[in-house]
């Protein structure tokens, strides 16, 4: 038989639930856990709405949280009682009157709020995505991101490590996600820096174009004291399989404990909830349409990983320097602007190279050609390529290949596009350098100092020196 | 001091050449080489010229071919003397006449061509790229596609296994390869195959886009009666570093002794020499620019493995079904005809939906939107989708995400996008999926039939069935 949560349980459904209504507990209580192997005593913790039903969490004394599964439990001792304070006491044998939630929920909002005074400050930016929402299956609707309260609920060890100030910037999802948001999340993020008043910044996004906004923060805010971390999930929050707590936790950890400023990308590193990457936010890409480690480091290896059950930063061997933590806030360049007229095509064989002349005519600035191999397209697109060149649009090869780097002097049709004036960008993503053209187009005052800054790498988004094949 | 090659050593540079100069030796010489090690006797090899320095080659009585370092010889014997037949005895002490290369190569291919009697027979039909050519570093020019002889002077293992009749039949580089050079490949292969002659075809070609073309021989050529194996190289053939030797054998040994029929491309499964994968035509894609194992089999595992040393196959467990040698040549379906009227674009943040309308206007009957994670494109778009499904443009969502396959069912961006009329292709590559989709607008009479043709799984094209999440 399934009870009913009066509420003094909240969060917990199914067998847990039973469970804890079969020893007449409520959250708060202080009780001990008998389980097939060992005991174990702590607070009983409040869970999140979409938890699994076979877990109890308790907070131990150490402070860690613990969820044990309901399989194992063989008893429970209650040790203090949590409802005592409420006025009613518990008697045997006979239901509880239910806690009305919000006010069990101020109260334990504000015993919250103490425990994290003293930790580190973390603005938290809401731009939309699975992370902040909950879908409603019925409807297809959405609803709104969630509260600091409900992160908390959701991911109680973040308690241990910051005090987290959530806001909701933008709420959409990230494909719908363009340019003209890139310059307003880069603005308030500037704003946040500026007040000198967080340790880090996390940034919730929608994973599908995660990246490219992870690029366009790298372009507009340069020599940031401080991280600045894009965090989504692969599954949203009311799943049980949802990976949003470990890569928020993840996100955390990274932007209070590291000593690294820039901007990253904190995501599963394996399919398991065991470890979590940090990526550079030039150099990572969405490999993967739903598995919970879709986002990898393009050439290299991730920044840092955050180890589940231990909180320190493993820093990686990347070979790139990375700025650190600790630039005074007036030497933040903000350059938040974007200009829509670069354009990102992929070539393919029977391509029609008036595609190019299409984007000449339109006025496009910039096109990022997605080359096959080193950063090649057929010899039928040379005039095109050349009309374009000389009517001053920049054209850039990059390779559809993604992994490697172009290099145009190896074969004959490279040393031709090198002619024609085309450049070739290296081992940049093509997403991040679609990015860099739109930010180049609006930064830049002339087509020479766009094609020098273009071809500069201002934020690793050229992870490597072009070295011999 | 380094020697000269008078012709007799033919292919020997370096110390392997100084060496045996130092005791006299030519090519065809039955030898007994002495290391610090073994004793092996066999008869002295010829040398592919591309290959190293190192290394002296001399088939066993078993008939392999070995290779032994030079640093580990302690000391020749001659036991025959191959140059006494042609007519000057050798003098201790005296350099010997050199024997007209010419002379001996025809002498040798003759001695060749009797030791392959019995072997299967291979087509070997190049269409040109690095396994073909050799790079003149100076004038950029690339040399004739390699001759028979000159493959097994490159790999004399494949004598072991096939009797190999190469042709010319395109000399391109793969970036000029398109959809006309698709049906002049897929009818030559037609011709051989209804031959009757052959157990297995070996089509060479330009890696950058052997990917598309495997992907359009595999929609061409149904119900295939033997193995048609797609073979490249990263590097050209006359690099130390170059793989094409080891894929040139690995295709050789699928298209020899595997039971399965269809289209599959043969490259490193490794950085390696050790390990040849053989991928399904329409499931492998070009995914570095450089390195030896840039071909992957995405979503999945290669068909088999070929180990280094050891030419059994490893067909591996894959899921997916396979067609096996031994139809009659009758069912042999051939639909060589593609058209280009079909698209692939990329979706990206910024991106402008008039370029949809622009696509339509133009006569496009099929687009492949490479949309972002489960196949999603901006809410921007939609009205430009929807205009273009109602004239009878075709729209077919894949992701760039590369990995995993389309759903449009979890998020109401995709549900919109479902209404429009927009097909996702599950896991089919956006690369695969464009050939399809040209194969299909040249193979079908009209929309209803294209749409059905573009959601049926004809070549293992799409890898799995839909599940959830």
């Amino acid at each position: 038989m399934a009870g009913q949560n009066d509420g003094s349980l909240i969060g917990y459904k199914g067998v847990a639930l039973d469970l804890l209504m079969k020893y007449q507990l409520a959250v708060g209580d202080t009780i001990k856990i008998i389980t097939i192997d060992e005991e174990n005593t702590g607070i009983l913790m409040p869970r999140y709405e979409s938890s699994d039903e076979t877990h109890v969490v308790i907070k131990l004394r150490s402070g860690y949280n613990i969820g044990i599964g309901t399989e194992k439990i063989r008893s429970i001792v209650r040790l203090t009682d949590h409802s005592q304070s409420a006025g009613g006491p518990s008697t045997a044998g006979k239901s509880k009157p239910p806690i009305p939630v919000d006010e069990y929920r101020e109260s334990y909002e504000f015993m919250r709020d103490s425990r994290r005074q003293g930790n580190p400050k973390i603005a938290l930016i809401g731009t939309g995505g699975t992370i902040a929402s909950k879908v409603d299956y019925r409807t297809g609707g959405v609803t709104a991101a969630l509260s600091a309260l409900e992160l908390y609920d959701c991911v109680p060890e973040l308690e241990d490590y910051a005090s987290i100030e959530p806001e909701v910037l933008l709420n959409e999802f990230s494909e719908n996600i363009k340019p003209a948001h890139w310059t307003i999340i880069a603005n308030r993020i500037a704003e946040k820096v500026r007040s000198g008043n967080y340790q880090g910044i996390i940034v919730s996004h929608g994973t599908d174009t995660m990246h490219y906004t992870a690029a366009a923060l790298s372009f507009a805010l340069q020599n940031l004291p401080i991280p600045v971390v894009l965090v989504g999930a692969q599954r949203s929050p009311d799943r049980p399989s949802s990976d949003s707590a470990q890569n928020l936790l993840g996100a955390t950890i990274f932007a209070t404990k590291s000593d690294l400023s820039g901007v990253f990308v904190s995501m599963h590193a394996t399919p398991s909830d065991d470890v979590i990457a940090c990526h550079l936010g030039t150099r990572v890409r969405k490999n993967h349409t739903s598995r919970r480690d879709a986002f990898e480091t393009i050439d290299g290896l991730p920044i840092a990983l955050i180890r589940g059950g231990n909180p320190q930063i493993e820093v990686q061997e990347t070979g790139i320097k990375l700025k650190t933590r600790g630039h005074e806030v007036q030497e933040l360049v903000v350059r938040p602007n974007f200009d829509s007229k670069a354009t990102l095509i992929k070539y393919y064989p029977g391509f029609d190279p008036e595609f190019i002349a299409h984007l000449v005519e339109k006025g496009y600035r910039a096109i990022i050609l997605e080359g096959t191999g080193l950063g090649h397209v057929s010899s039928d697109c040379f005039r095109q390529l050349r009309e374009a060149v000389e009517s001053g649009t920049m054209v850039f090869l990059t390779s559809q290949c993604i992994w490697g780097r172009t290099k145009l002097t190896v074969y004959e049709t490279g040393r031709d596009l090198l002619d024609i004036g085309v450049i070739p960008l290296s081992n940049m993503i093509s997403e991040t350098a679609l990015v860099k053209a739109m930010w180049t187009l609006a930064n830049t005052k002339d087509i020479k100092s766009a094609i020098r800054t273009m071809q500069e790498n201002i934020s690793n988004e050229i992870s490597m020196r072009i070295t011999t094949l």
